[in-house]
């Protein structure tokens, strides 16, 4: 048995604490909030490790759009018929589809990547199914890829590297617009995203004989 | 089958999900950042799954202070020859007992309460082991009961019960001393614990002929 550490006097516990603390963002304080709250509760085990258990050892994914599938064919939002197939969204990961999806509007089909080009990470292109985005492409029947990244550093890199790509397959390739968010002041917006807005402003009202111009 | 909630295109993540959302301050988004990552890493049954269900079906406690003990005899702390029986430190649970353990200094025994008195809550005295408790005051050989829960209602509360309950035992009670905190500056200090840290200053130096009166 290893030696007990900090003062704790059950190695279950500190165990537990420690497989707890694996999960991001979470440290040794939370993870013994986490175990107390699951030890002060009845059924835990059926509630809280099962459905875990069953997610990491059954779960499988969409041939086609490489996100989630509980059965390993197509998935609810592939098989959709009244989605298009005009429009397909690239996103790093099945968290930002759900984000999507409930932002509304848009009602095309999706590329789950699984990740993004990050050089410093040691995540280069050929780690991610970009050979399959590029055939999904090929095959034909779509219109336009819309790149729907993160803004940041992986974020950009991944479109500067898929919009090289996809440059040549004769599809329409674009990106969300960048801008000022809603609630945000102007006054506290940073000058990237205010100068950006003010070089992608859009027309509200234009009187005769004037134009916006750039 | 239940219907699929949020857009979700897999149930087995989705109840994965829902059964992150039951830890203490975990949302949505978190539980989905959470299931994410565990199957994004290899080896999260073993790593994750087994530590956190071997602590839910194993734990068991210490006949003597109530906390944690693997194998349901008196815990390492208890059994610990070179901590003296004469103080008896009363806490809420092991998180409190592993702060206390952390900061250092005190050498005596722990009881474990294993909540507080919390009337909106609807935990009643009735609830929490202070039979037991008692018996072990009036067993003999403690000199000194220190009631060390947190500075809110609840501990407020039941510092105020077991006070009336051990004033009967012929034993010291103390409680850890309210003041300024560390690192916290004067102006910022609020009001109720600025006048407490004022009543109960402390000499740091008396010249001859003065003295701090209150």
């Amino acid at each position: 048995m290893e030696e007990l550490e900090l003062g704790y006097n059950s190695q279950l516990f500190a165990r537990a604490v420690e497989a707890l603390m694996q999960l991001p963002g979470v440290g040794r304080k939370s993870a013994q909030r986490y175990m107390l709250h699951l030890l002060q509760r009845g059924e835990m085990h059926e509630r809280f490790v099962q459905p875990i258990a069953d997610c990491l050892t059954g779960m499988q994914h969409c041939p086609e759009c490489l996100g989630f599938s509980d059965t390993g064919v197509r998935c609810p939002t592939c098989a959709d018929e009244s989605r298009t197939n005009g429009q397909l969204c690239v996103v790093a990961d099945v968290r930002d589809q759900l984000a999507i999806e409930r932002a509304g509007g848009f009602n095309g089909k999706y590329f789950v990547l699984g990740g993004l080009i990050d050089p410093m990470g040691g995540i280069g292109p050929e780690q991610l199914p970009i050979a399959q985005l590029l055939q999904r492409v090929q095959d034909g029947g779509i219109d336009e890829v819309i790149l729907a990244f993160s803004v940041n550093m992986e974020g950009d890199t991944t479109t500067f590297y898929l919009r090289r790509k996809l440059e040549e397959l004769n599809v329409r390739i674009s990106v969300p617009a960048r801008g000022m968010p809603f609630g945000e002041t102007l006054e506290q917006t940073d000058e990237i995203t205010l100068g950006q807005a003010l070089r992608q402003r859009t027309s509200v009202h234009v009187p005769m004989g004037l134009a916006v111009e750039d």
